[in-house]
């Protein structure tokens, strides 16, 4: 069997973001994999992603390095959780900020790669700087400040 | 008769981005105006843009911001011609980076506005600020660095 998708773990109230919800069905559904220390996420984009002609809109982008930050935030507040020895159900994040740098137009007929790291991880908060690929072109640049998702607005 | 938006003036080979073309039947088709010194964008998202029950995912918001701003960079650059008496077609500009401070979760229910200011025009580089409200709640503020979409990536 394949590994699961951090978002495959998601629970069901917490599945229909449109970027990453694996019950959206009109969204992105994103999956994300760790691969050693990086966690990835491969995307091929539709031809209405386009911006020009021939190359992704700058708001797939964002969005792909988004939820791809969050859901990197999750699996590493679990990863840490197991070390730990106290397992508990599987934290959501939110984004508190995020930033783009767009350092080539991004080619439209090609598989996307986001390649995730952890830049920091405390508390509540933790930091994701990325990378978005197109075979071996560095397209953008990504980092997200995720910041777990709190009590009073998760669903019940 | 209303007055056109930014980006019905867009050339038709320039109108079919995701965002803000108004050829692209699956894109969000987003408007701009200016409102004196303020470029206003009013949106109402769909209940599939949903990130956690309720509430917007950030994608949208980026998207929003994104296309709004080089959309307004556009029309500041046009603005500006017309001004020194040279009008020329109109510029379009790509992003080259984005950056969104997420400042609250945004509600799903109601009509967003995003509300954008020229911080610096210079050469081929605009640079927006903005603000995307909820009602009077400022949800999130953006900042976008745009650059004029250079001779060879235009289409033919």
């Amino acid at each position: 069997m394949p590994p699961a998708a951090f978002q495959d773990s998601y629970p069901e109230d917490l599945s229909h973001c449109y970027g990453c919800g694996r019950l959206n069905s009109h969204g992105l559904q994103i999956k994300s994999y760790w691969e050693g220390d990086e966690a990835v996420c491969r995307f091929t984009p539709q031809p209405y992603h386009t911006a020009i002609p021939g190359y992704v809109y700058g708001g797939l982008i964002a969005s792909l390095i988004d939820c791809h930050s969050t859901g990197t935030a999750s699996a590493a507040a679990s990863r840490q959780e197991t070390e730990n020895d106290s397992p508990e159900e599987v934290a959501r994040f939110l984004t508190a900020s995020l930033h783009v740098n767009y350092l080539k137009p991004t080619p439209i007929h090609e598989t996307l790669e986001v390649r995730a790291t952890i830049k920091e991880i405390k508390g509540r908060k933790v930091v994701i700087a990325s990378r978005l690929l197109a075979g071996d072109v560095v397209c953008a640049t990504g980092e997200v400040v995720a910041i777990q998702v709190p009590e009073h607005l998760m669903p019940r």
